[in-house]
């Protein structure tokens, strides 16, 4: 009789493709970190916040993921960091195979930590592994608490949740309390930080965490 | 000689779909409204403050697209109209089939609009035709005013954008001469609305449109 086995482990391309990714990363001993929202969360302001304070301490790095334009990516350069532009011609989400060739495009130079800015989006991105050593979602307070319910995916895989635009509290029905419960819920050990990327207000707290992961990254 | 002819005009399966819907919705003459955007630009609270100023005018029906939750259902039925919950489990957007078989649901009684709430996202909706009357994007002032260009074919698709959180405005760095340039470039007909759900500014004016659009479809 011939037996014929369907190999139930083999890795989706994306999936083995992340992981060379990680290997990269891992051999040029740079921090790689995937940050993920809705449209308009404040991904790109809080890089640049970021970068203000981290600049001068770390080599930065930015993928800019986006659908079709290049104003994060020309927002980013202002910064003085290193960029490079993926735009994804209408797909919803960044994968391994764009984001290991950007990572060519920009190690030209030594990085201790790139940032993967992915397209704007709640659902998509987050069935991709990129290889990343961890994943951030941002949030902001205008878009209601009921998102972590709503988009459980994303929240669970996260390492991190930035809370952004904090400053506006008192202006919304966010009702923080409710969120931090949904997201006990759904993600009990995940981080977070409260900050606003417009005022600066918290951007001190998550750039030290940065810092400390760089570093025992590294060590 | 035998020629194969490929036919070119071979609709997609959700283009054939759609067309049965659009034929459904003329024939039960009811006026079918696809509300798209980010998640927590204000859909759900919209069509509450919308039910609210139309309610005891019209027949309504409400076709809720999520991924997973009835959060929004239950807070549309608690206004007292008829509604129909999708969950795509995981699916980043409504498709016709969806909303045919929902609508077989929802329209028991005679309705005279039915709203179909996209899911979140402003990418994969943008792709599909539901058969509705028309489209409307809701953006936020909270968003930022760059979201026109950076994801254009879903306001290139929409007859009206309404611009929620107006509220917010002087609170958030948003330059509304840019986006309605930006708009004008896009999509130079679409309507546009300055709305607050919260406070309920501008739902008169969005209420009245509807009113109009529902008056025209049934005569």
């Amino acid at each position: 009789m011939v037996q014929v086995n369907l190999q139930s482990n083999i890795l989706g391309a994306n999936e083995l493709l992340a992981r060379k990714n990680r290997h990269t990363f891992k051999d040029s001993r740079v921090l790689a970190v995937n940050l993920m929202s809705s449209p308009g969360s404040g991904k790109t302001t809080i890089l640049e916040r970021t970068i203000e304070k981290l600049g001068d301490k770390l080599n930065l790095g930015v993928i800019e993921g986006d659908l079709y334009t290049d104003q994060d990516a020309r927002r980013i350069e202002k910064k003085g960091v290193r960029v490079v532009q993926i735009n994804t011609e209408g797909t919803c989400h960044l994968d391994a195979g764009m984001v290991g060739k950007a990572y060519e495009a920009l190690s030209a130079s030594r990085l201790d930590l790139v940032f993967i800015e992915n397209v704007g989006n709640l659902v998509c991105p987050a069935e991709f592994d990129l290889g990343e050593d961890f994943r951030v979602v941002v949030i902001s307070i205008t878009e209601g608490n009921d998102k972590v319910l709503k988009y459980p995916l994303i929240f669970r895989e996260a390492r991190v949740v930035l809370v952004n635009k904090i400053d506006l509290l008192d202006y919304t029905d966010f009702n923080l309390e409710q969120f931090e419960n949904d997201l006990k819920q759904v993600n009990p050990s995940a981080l977070t930080f409260m900050v606003s990327a417009r005022t600066g207000m918290g951007i001190d707290k998550w750039s030290e965490f940065l810092l400390e992961e760089v570093r025992a990254k590294i060590s």
